[in-house]
């Protein structure tokens, strides 16, 4: 049941890939119980050490032998601009102010060239220790990455939020495609066309990708259950990759408060934003989020404008303060729900049965 | 194959039904095949006199014995400020400059009242001419008329963009309703939360809404093939609403170079603006909604806007100047084609039969 070219090439038992949130919520016993209960468990590296990524991965493994994966973020270029910097630090103090935080003047900014070196070391880790599957968010890495990644058999998904970007997906040799529609809750995976943020609809956006490309397709965004899954499989979709549903899940590693936001939601109180990271993102609205508004247009990049938000997501999570939280969440939080991951799994199975299509 | 409540309720073959699209799409020969193959034509009469009206359901009586709808706008309250009209007619100047129109200053803007006495006119017509289903956007029409509308057996489809304006509609006493996802082309239907846009992908909103009313949901937006309705009836929905897909039909009133323009256009090509008519609507972004971006909040309501841009959408039509036309298109536009009603039908129909679920 539900076996097809992706499940086989992934050597898994459901098309179901849990999305890799990065920040704390892929906990090791998240991930593994995902790949456990038959699924594709991934981490959410973007945010990590390569240290913390090998940590992690060896502690996976400890937990199951089946396969999981591994995201990373795909490093672009940015520069550091003086005058950008102090106006979008000058609007975070206002924020400070209300979580009783010092004011901040001093971060510790990456360059390019670090961010670069980070990404390679991740793929040593990813080849050393023997990950049998790593997706990309951001981009796509380079011709020599792809070939060393490819001679060491690691399965590449890569993403995708346009046709055009799928394409280039392809191209560029990737096994599967995840592809975002509007959706989803966190980051855009957007990597091309400019700044504008392309938000299509994974109703619209599946079946044109399918169209366009011939390695399988993997649908993201307000997936929460069986009937979301079949709707992707309709759509021409070979799996589904689900986020905010793994989020709210008990091994989750999301704040507490985080999970409640979303439990307690509706389908329109979600926004894009790209306050707290420069990168556009899918959140619950709140009070971060409106006030910082105006300024968002002219904000660092991604990761300048994250390091900037770093005290205040740290200090709201601490004092359990919603208000200044980034709460990721896709479309669908009304479909949220607080249970194991064994039993979501469980459950759409049991959902996938019960549609009776009526043909 | 595909009957179920909402085909026995409608009286008709298919779950397809094609969104009544006003401002001339909606030709009766295009109602009239819809219908006969099937499926359920709907006229957009949201722009016509009742007496227009009238004639387009006498006519297309003529060309079906099968049940055919009427959709109608609800009007709103709406106020003429002579100071945000002259600011978005000197904003329109440029474009009539570009267009070689003359300036123009003199309109006739409706007042609230006449808008709702056409609409009252408008409910006769259907009432009188027992036409067996309408449809309602932009809100939800007053008890007295719902209760009128029922008591002359008149199916009545409510629209919703969030789960509570659909539950709004059931209490209301609709019979079903259509949801729209963020995908749709043309006008938003959405008529709470404020003037702030709430744009919810399909994939997210259907199960939502199902979740929370018990009757027929018809899913509408981005929806072009066999797959779009699967993938709807997976996620709960009894039918589909479909707009685009039967705008660039053979038989649709569109401009020709409306549907070349959708014919040759990419997912990531479409916007919202309401430049055009004062409401939100998702077209294929071109010169006018451009330039008239920096002016698009401050621009009067629905329907002021739109008879200050008549001129302009008239002219650029007989110029054949796609730039200045409001080229209402879904985020799908890479599955339009341009071939017989007839030929759409019956292939969503081959789609479907050949959809293999692998279960």
């Amino acid at each position: 049941m539900l076996t097809n070219a992706l499940t086989q090439l992934l050597k898994i038992e459901y098309p179901i890939i849990q999305a890799p949130m990065a920040g704390g919520v892929t906990t090791s016993k998240l991930v593994a119980e995902v790949s456990n209960a038959g699924g594709l468990g991934m981490i959410g590296a973007g945010y990590m050490t390569s240290h913390q990524a090998r940590e992690q991965v060896r502690e996976i493994n400890q937990l199951t032998d089946k396969p999981f994966g591994v995201n990373l973020f795909v490093p672009e270029e940015f520069d550091l601009i003086e005058g950008e910097v102090s106006s979008a630090n000058h609007a975070l103090q206002s924020i400070r102010n209300q979580l009783k935080l010092s004011p901040k003047e001093q971060f510790d900014f990456p360059a390019t060239d670090d961010v670069q070196e980070v990404f390679t070391d991740h793929i040593q880790v990813i080849i050393g220790e023997k990950v049998p599957i790593c997706s990309f968010t951001f981009g796509i890495p380079s011709k020599e990455i792809i070939a060393d990644l490819k001679r060491n058999n690691v399965f590449l998904i890569g993403t995708a939020t346009t046709v055009e970007e799928a394409i280039e997906n392809e191209k560029a040799g990737m096994d599967a495609i995840a592809v975002q529609g509007s959706e989803a809750g966190g980051h855009r995976g957007s990597f091309m066309g400019g700044n504008q943020e392309k938000l299509i609809g994974l109703m619209s956006l599946v079946p044109q990708v399918v169209d366009q490309v011939s390695i399988p397709v993997i649908a993201a965004g307000g997936i929460m259950d069986g009937r979301g899954l079949m709707a992707s499989f309709c759509l021409g979709a070979k799996g589904v990759l689900m986020g905010t549903a793994f989020l709210t899940c008990v091994e989750s590693g999301a704040q507490e408060t985080h999970k409640a936001a979303i439990l307690n939601a509706h389908e329109d109180q979600t926004v894009l934003t790209r306050s707290f990271s420069g990168k556009w993102a899918r959140g619950i609205e709140n009070r971060f989020i409106t006030e910082m508004k105006r300024h968002e247009r002219f904000l660092p990049d991604f990761p300048i404008q994250n390091v900037l938000t770093q005290d205040i997501r740290k200090a709201s999570a601490i004092q359990k303060n919603t208000e200044f939280m980034s709460l990721w969440s896709g479309q669908s939080p009304r479909l949220a729900k607080n249970q194991t991951v064994k039993k979501l799994i469980q459950s759409i199975i049991e959902d996938v049965k019960k549609i009776n299509l009526n043909l």
